[in-house]
This record gives structure tokens, C-alpha cells and sequence, in this order.
């Protein structure tokens, strides 16, 4: 696979963002959705910050109060035994590691502008801050499709009862309306199709189920975009592969003449994330057709191995134009990239599913 | 709290259902959805069976094939290392005792009728059966809401892929149609109300996520019953209390002068399963207006205490003639039950929220 990765990369990196209160840092600019408005490239950052912490015995953790509207900022004792700070990203009760109870830091969502795809200028406030109180751990992952004049931008809504994914819409990148939690938890990485298919709207999401099952994609139907159903089980991990740990949609899918084009990500068991790519029926995206071997993109430059949380690419969005996908992506959990593809090399390099044929696909 | 329990309790028992075929025997006949029909109480049982095994070393999980339709029977050597058997209902991979890999009984659901809603006749075949892939470990935990002339049945599908919540409808209780997966994994406990609220369906929902969060009560939104949206969270577990260790919701709601009553069971952190009660606002059932400081129904009979799975009461469904509630549940995970409560005094019963006053009601 040719990567054409830019020579500007990092696009936004943590730095070139003014925390959005003095006794804030940022500590990621990343995670983007991607679309266009008004001869500009949109990037809606998930920016993540954390209370500046001058002793290193204490842990501080963000947590908005929805009654308010204000921040309140826990303080936990790194020594407190009752308590497990081993991720950076998250505190856990002791002993139980893969649950957390506290986020250290909280994610909100803001703009970058850009009239060549390449050099962003950062909005100085906030565009979408958590509000109520599925989001008072903060908001993450923005997705953006447009359909008609509307954007609609959803993202993981973090609170003590769960994550689950939330879906607002705007028509000028100035007021937003807000449409309600659309996947009830534990659920991410939803993707609504930029247009209905047989009179449906249908998008995929990745729930994260406990007594049973694994971090895997799904597929839903809608008739208004604020209430979904009929939901589907996909795709899944792969044992022995790149894609065996967990697993989850990245960018709006892409209309192709053989079918819809998902560029996913997925991670292994130890958590290198890469993407790769799905191709699903124009007609019925619930039938799988073709999906990548090897990923489309793997964490390999050197702000892609190092960072807040290593070894990470994940796109949220990409722009497509003729054969160029120009993919935008997080990379290790703190900065933004991007890197142009090609789309006609990502449809041949997929493996048909059993059975299917796709003209001009080669496997 | 007065509890009039049947004296023919247990109304079911695994013992007067016939297995669906020879080489399996029924081991719970519970949990059953309740309504009424050309003047009969239906009781749609959750049957469960497993494969009858002579051999004490192997365990069997049954599995649907939902290519054939036909179910396959796994055979497990009780001293594999690989997997874990302390759970009688379960198989799990060693060393993740919380997420199971096979069960050892499918559920499927099977009608009994009865004129004096003690004495009840079971069907002969099975009423519905798993039929698709999202079913292929069973179909549990029925509820039945009727709206004008149809009959909307909904329970917990199970298969690998996660446990969700599908849904189907049948006017005549002999065609049944199809509906989808209307609350994706993991979920269960789904409760649809009987009518519309100011123009929209709820149900109540019981998402299970990974991250953070707990088993709790969740209220949704919809205009058909098929798609589902914005999502509430409406009341969590309480610490030292009965209802600490997970709840959901259990009978239909119920439509009072005060609000609307759900009876819900909680389970302690030991598994113990009570059943309680919460009222919700009659115009915005996602305002909670009281609830239950005690249970208004423990374990307690023998055949409650004791069982396949004892010290569970777990009600799926309710029938109300004035202020009599003949709340119909299933006991130990293995049969069913009776027990008549006053409406009033169960009202009399909930604690107020903070601020909220209701005409009538005592606390």
C-alpha cells in the first residue's frame, strides 16, 4: 500500500492549543471528525485536558457537574490502596483494572480550520463542551455526516453510567441542536451513511458487551436519525491478525462503485492500532463483502509510535476526491495527521468474502 | 407489605413440560411474560433444556445452527483446563469467570393458558423458537405489551456475539412477525409501555456495560417500536441496600392515578433477587417520583429459596383487576409463581424523591 504520509505532520499536535482555562493543559488534540463547510476544511478536534497537577503524590480528575455547568476537580492520593492509577488515561478501583471510576483527564470538542488541508488554525473556544449529565466525564470521537445542509456530529458521551453516542447537528458550524443519546451503553465509533439506502438510514456502531461477545462492529437502521433499530452484527476480530483485540469504524463510509468503503481500526491484543478497510453491499450495507488481510495504514512514523498512548493511528473522517482519500487521524492518542491513500489500491488490496465476486476486485 | 402467594404455587415446574425432543430434558420452566387473550391469562414461558448427558465428566452446551436450524451439541471435558464449569448455567474460558463462551441450556418460549390464572395447560411445541444467528445460545426472559389489537413479545437474545433484546409481535397467538434486535448487546430486561406519552413509545432498558457504569435502569424513546433513541438513564443501584448489586425492569408499567409503576427486581450483591417498585411521572416517564426502600417481595417459600439457581424472585410480567396486582413470577430460575399485592399499598409503600410531593401517597 502506497501512503503518502504529509511532511507537516503532525497537523495539531497538543501544543498549538490554548488550554480552555489557566489552571488546564492540554495533553491531546486528536481524534478528529473531518468534513468541509464553506471552502474550509473542518476538523473538530477531541481535545483533551487535565488540571495542571503541581504534586505528583496527587491525582487530580476532571468531572463536570450538569447541574452547574462548572468543573469540579477530584483529588486522589497516588498512595490511596482503595485505587489503581496504573493507565494514565483512567483510574480504576483496586483490582479491578478494566473498569474505570474516574477519567484524569476531560475531552471536549473544538475546530480547526484550514484552506489547504494542511495547516489549521485553532478556534480559541470551544465548540461542543459536555452539557448534561451522560457527559459529565466529557465527550470524545466526533463523527461527521453531512446529509443535505445539516452536519450531523455525534461522539462518545463518558459518565459514571456509561459510555454511550450522542448526536447533535449544526448547519452553520455556529448553533447546534441537540438530538439525544442515539446508542445507549457501552457503545463508540458510530458511523451514519451520508445518505439513505431503500428508504433507511443506517449506521454502524461498536457496543462493548460484558457477560458475552467482544469490542466488534454492528449495523443499525433509522427512519429520522434520532432512533435506531434492527441492529446487526457485522463484522468481528480476527484471531492471529491485526484486528484480533478490538475493533471499531473510523471515517463516514465512502460510495464506491463496487459498494461502501469503511476504513476501520482496528487493534491487536496488545494494542497497536491500525486501520484497514471493509467494503459492504450498495445496496444491503449489512452483507459483508470484501475486508483487508493486512491494515491500510499502520502506526510506523515517529509521531504515530510515541506519544500520550503509543503505536496508535485512528482516523475519524477522511475527504475523498477521484482517487485520493485523504485520511485524517489521530496518532498516539495526543496529535493529528494525515496521509493520502489511494482508493482504487485499497479496493483491490481487500479479500473478497466467501463467494463474492466484485468486478475489477482482484482477490 | 401483605403478600397473598398462591397456595397452588408453584403454578410450573420444569416437571409438567415435555422436553421438544427426547434427548433433552427441561430444567426451568420460569420467568414468564404474562398477559390475557380471548379470555385466557397466557403465560409465555421461558423453557429451558439441556441435553441429556450420562456422563458426569462431560458437560453439553446446545447451539443453534442458524444456517439449518437444527441445534449442535458441543460436548466439554469437565477437566479441560481451558475452560471454567463452577457455574451451573454457564461455560466460561479459565480465568474470565464473568463472560461465558457457551451456556448449558438453550431457552426458548412456550405458551401455558389458564381460566383462573392458577391452573395453567401447557402447549405441546414451542412458541417461539431461536431462529437467527443473534439467537443461537436461546431466547430468554420474555415480556408482552399489548397496544390496540397487537401483542408485542420481546426477550433477551443470546448468542455469541453478545446478549441483546429482539423484539416480535402476533395478534393472533398463532403467526408471529419478526421485528429485529431493538436494543443492542448487552441489554436485557426491556419494558415497552402500554400507550403513547405525549406522542412517543418508551421502554425501560437495562444496558450491562464494560468500561464503567453498572446493571442498571435506562428509559428510551421511539415512534414506531422498532427503532429506539435518546437514551436516559433513570435510577442506579444503592449502596447497602437490597438493590446493590443489579436491576432491571420486571412487569409492564403500570398506569396509576399517582404515575406509572414499575415493579422492578433488584439483586444484592450476593444474588439475591427482590422484587421492588418505582413511580415514574404519568407525562415524562423519565422523571422518577418514588421507589421502593424495601422489597415488596423476597425469596422467602420453598420454592423460592430453593432451586436451580435459589434465593430469586423475578417477575416478567403483571396482571391488574382494581387494586389487586397478581404479580406472576419466576422463582429459583427454575418455576413459576403467584402472589397477589394491593396496588394502594404498594404506592403507600415508595419513598418520595427529594422535592417531590404526590397526593395520596404516605411518604
Amino acid at each position: 500500500m502506497n501512503v503518502y504520509r504529509y511532511e507537516e505532520n503532525p497537523l495539531v499536535s497538543p501544543g498549538d492549543v490554548t488550554a480552555h482555562r489557566d489552571d488546564f493543559e492540554v495533553i491531546g488534540a486528536f481524534n478528529a471528525g473531518i468534513t468541509e463547510y464553506n471552502g474550509e476544511v473542518i476538523m473538530l478536534l477531541r481535545v483533551a485536558e487535565r488540571p495542571i497537577s503541581n504534586d505528583p503524590a496527587i491525582v487530580k480528575a476532571p468531572v463536570l457537574d450538569p447541574e452547574t455547568g462548572e468543573l469540579t476537580v477530584m483529588e486522589l492520593n497516588k498512595e490511596d490502596p482503595a485505587f489503581d492509577f496504573s493507565d494514565p488515561r483512567t483510574i480504576s478501583r483496586a483490582g479491578n483494572p478494566d473498569s474505570f471510576v474516574y477519567l484524569t483527564s476531560l475531552s471536549y470538542l473544538r475546530i480547526a480550520r484550514s484552506i489547504d488541508g494542511r495547516h489549521f488554525t485553532i478556534d480559541d473556544q470551544p465548540f461542543i463542551f459536555p452539557s448534561n449529565e451522560l457527559e459529565s466525564f466529557g465527550i470524545e470521537d466526533p463523527r461527521i455526516t453531512k446529509i443535505e445542509d445539516t452536519y450531523y456530529i455525534y461522539y462518545s458521551a463518558v459518565s459514571p453510567v456509561g459510555v454511550g453516542e450522542s448526536l447533535v447537528s449544526t448547519k452553520d458550524w455556529e448553533h447546534i441542536e441537540h438530538m439525544g443519546m442515539i446508542f445507549a451503553p457501552e457503545n463508540k465509533d458510530v458511523l451514519i451513511f451520508p445518505e439513505k439506502i431503500n428508504g433507511k438510514y443506517f449506521a454502524l456502531h461498536r457496543p462493548v458487551p460484558k457477560s458475552t461477545g467482544a469490542p466488534e462492529i454492528w449495523i443499525a437502521e433509522s427512519d429520522n436519525l434520532r432512533y435506531w433499530g434492527n441492529h446487526k452484527y457485522l463484522i468481528g476480530l480476527r484471531e492471529g491478525m491485526w484486528d484480533n483485540g478490538r475493533i471499531g469504524g473510523g471515517a463516514v463510509p465512502i460510495k464506491t462503485e463496487a459498494g461502501w468503503l469503511e476504513l476501520y481500526h482496528g487493534a491487536s491484543s496488545d494494542n497497536r492500532y491500525c486501520m484497514g478497510a471493509v467494503l459492504l453491499d450498495l445496496n444491503n450495507p449489512a452483507k459483508v463483502l470484501a475486508r483487508s488481510e493486512k491494515p491500510i495504514l499502520e502506526p510506523e512514523a515517529e509521531y504515530e509510535v510515541n506519544g500520550f498512548f503509543g503505536n496508535v493511528v485512528f482516523s475519524c473522517g477522511a475527504l475523498v476526491e477521484g482517487d485520493v482519500v485523504k485520511m485524517y487521524y489521530g496518532a498516539a492518542d495526543d496529535s493529528m495527521a494525515c496521509a493520502e491513500l489511494s482508493l482504487k489500491e485499497i479496493l483491490n488490496s481487500l479479500t473478497c468474502e466467501k463467494g463474492v465476486k466484485i468486478p475489477g476486485l482482484i482477490n
